[in-house]
């Protein structure tokens, strides 16, 4: 059986594992934990816990359990006290504080939701995801960077403070891989904070593992403004210390205009200006359901998306490739 | 398979049901639905949900899975806007918002939690339990009435509001039953409440099943001071509309003396003036063990209560006898 890593954090990292679990491989997602907006933000502050919302999305992505218990962690109580706090993230923390350590938390929430796989922090240390602007403003907590609209004129720094050393177990999933999937994702927000990691780089550089890098579909404006397929390789690869790509995957299949001229005034499409590139695979891997979806922990109309089973599918070539 | 029934409210029954659930029996625990203190009463007021802590704890009791989702259940947060809420009271909460209802999220908690037997709430309306005192002080809420201690001075009436119309599910268990056990539990905030569902009394009149009477071992001063085994025995039979009980089990090992001094303020132990009568059981029934126990949504030095296989042991001894 194929081990098959994926990296990232948010819906793009749900929808990638949504689709994967159907298939018969040895999965582990490494998740993203600088996460500080709405509930994971309060139970952060309130509680001093990990941050639990990325972590509780693959954890739904990978339940192979009753949808009943799916939607239980996703419920979002709407009133009091309690107001905007999922279940799920509820339950992180309750298991967080019961167990003693957030690693054993995910453990028992991956059995009592019985998935198929592996959910991994990428860092078990509390962090607070910065970002230095040119203009001297420091964004500081990764809902601010989320929300940013200043970061395409130029920053100076991203990192995590404090700096997290590096724990073993997802530097050991990293190079024991078969494949590393990377993306889809936000770039500052759901991508790169796994590379401010350390040993992270490292690991990806020096794993036997081929990669693949899954492009986003849209860009954001104010963030990565008209950013290419060669953009965001090139900004990855920073922050990794090498080219390490084996393959990319771009979708090639045009949204409706109408949902383009929607998404206008948050961003545009991503252009592949890679064509010639061998390790490009252009697919049709774009959805065609309407629906909403959980961005972090903000309920979203994310109507240009990947479709989980498309982008299984590629994967699933990818693997039959070598 | 002997068909067992219990009906109460709050530790005596948590007690009763974890000695139980250690034997073979097809068991069913009926449960008091009047709490409205601590995590249950503000999730009463806030969400408009069913009072999950009573439910809760026969969960809990009858749980056969692992000790941690049982140290889960009783988690309470500690700081922030979820303080003082357990986590069992949240699941119970979450999942009759996701299900639309209150019984079927307790099937569903019995399912996470690998219950051996069923809970089953004496109504599913929304309730709130009332006393009108003779000196003319409507005591409001459970809460409020295990708090007073006037009751022994008197009361006008004990009632429901408002007056919850039968649900079947709770008359059928006491009338498939082979055997119902009342008590041990709060006279005025675990027993009588349960007694005041239309259809109750009816059944527990009508069963061919054998009943037994649970006598608690400590009065409560204010409420039923210097009570008797016959006392409790009345009062309930007011009620109960009829002398009902076949078997009534009483405790004859006297706790050590420094208990009862340190208890002096709270109660005295309740005697029994019923030496004589066939339907009594007299039996070492005492816990030896010294520990905190939870009391409604409070958690209390309880130390002289029943011990768990102690009364279990008894009950099975009654079921032999016929």
């Amino acid at each position: 059986m194929k081990k098959v890593v994926t990296i990232g954090g948010g819906t793009g990292n749900f929808v990638l594992l949504s689709g994967l679990k159907h298939f018969d491989l040895d999965l582990s997602a490494i998740v993203s934990m600088a996460d500080d907006g709405g509930s994971t933000g309060i139970l952060r502050d309130e509680l001093g816990v990990l941050p639990p919302g990325d972590v509780r999305q693959c954890l739904v992505a990978l339940s192979d359990s009753s949808r009943l218990m799916r939607s239980l962690m996703n419920y979002r109580f709407e009133n009091g006290g309690l107001q905007g706090h999922s279940f799920g993230n509820l339950l992180l923390s309750a298991l967080e504080k019961t167990t003693g350590s957030f690693e054993k938390a995910v453990e028992e929430a991956g059995k009592i939701l019985n998935i198929k796989g592996k959910v991994i922090p990428v860092t078990i240390h509390q962090v607070r995801l910065k970002m230095l602007l040119n203009n001297g403003k420091l964004l500081e907590g990764e809902r601010e960077i989320y929300l940013s609209d200043e970061i395409s004129k130029g920053f100076k720094s991203i990192y995590l403070e404090p700096f997290p050393k590096a724990d073993q177990p997802p530097i050991d999933e990293i190079m024991n891989a078969d494949l590393v999937i990377f993306g889809p994702g936000g770039l500052y927000t759901a991508l790169i904070p796994n590379l401010l990691v350390e040993g992270i780089p490292k690991a990806l550089r020096e794993t036997k593992a081929k990669k693949v890098l899954v492009v986003n579909l849209m860009n954001k404006n104010g963030q990565t403004p008209n950013f290419k397929v060669s953009d965001y390789l090139r900004e990855l690869q920073k922050y990794i210390g090498k080219e390490v790509f084996d393959f990319i995957l771009v979708n090639n299949a045009p949204p409706p205009n109408d949902l383009i001229k929607r998404y206008a005034e948050e961003g545009d499409l991503v252009k592949n200006d890679l064509t010639k590139d061998v390790r490009i695979r252009q697919l049709d891997l774009l959805s065609s359901e309407l629906k909403e979806v959980q961005k972090g922990d903000l309920l979203q109309r994310n109507l240009i998306r990947h479709d989980p089973k498309k982008l299984a599918s590629a994967i699933k070539h990818i693997l039959e490739e070598w």
